[in-house]
């Protein structure tokens, strides 16, 4: 397998952390920290009157994340050439949005040399 | 659903399309221009000696681009608030990456009122 590819779909989530910018830029660099990432750059974007985008472009591939608040919900996407620790990522995603209603999936991107 | 998120990975990739930057910058251009998307901020990495990592923050939410020229493989995601002709998309990439191993996968992101 290539790329490591896992997705968060986070339901229930308190509205004040996914309203504004700061807090989705202080989820996404915590990740980053946690887990020994690189960042190369990092972009974000405000909705109004309120809604947050994301994205830090990694040594590594990338992270990811849109809010919808008005329906309390979060979509993180971690992606990167070589494994890390979901367990550690959840936890982190579990106590800072104050949710435990949180959808995994791991996705195999890029299988050379195996059944596709 | 909340999000429409597809993913391709694409092999046997014409390796000069997806050493440098450049090629790759126009592809995601050409995705956001071909199903109408709108841009608002894109960041690239080259990778020495070749491979590059591309990612376009969007209105709708992102899309992103990692290649690996070493195994002809590059994936790429379409993540957005609104749907999306995703057969417009393969077309474009079966055409520009002169490969028809591609593999698509569709990824509903956030079942609000539904069996999640």
């Amino acid at each position: 397998m290539i790329g490591h590819h896992t997705i968060w779909d986070i339901y229930n989530c308190t509205s004040i952390k996914i309203k504004f910018v700061e807090p989705i830029k202080e989820i996404l660099n915590q990740i980053v920290t946690e887990i020994h990432l690189t960042k190369v750059s990092e972009s974000y974007k405000q909705f109004e009157p309120f809604g947050a985008t994301g994205f830090i472009l990694l040594e590594e591939s990338h992270i990811s994340i849109h809010t919808w608040p008005e329906h309390n919900f979060v979509a993180i996407d971690v992606f990167s050439c070589r494994a890390f620790d979901i367990d550690k990522i959840n936890s982190l995603l579990n106590s800072y949005f104050e949710t435990d209603e949180i959808k995994t999936k791991v996705i195999k991107r890029g299988l050379i040399n195996q059944l596709k």
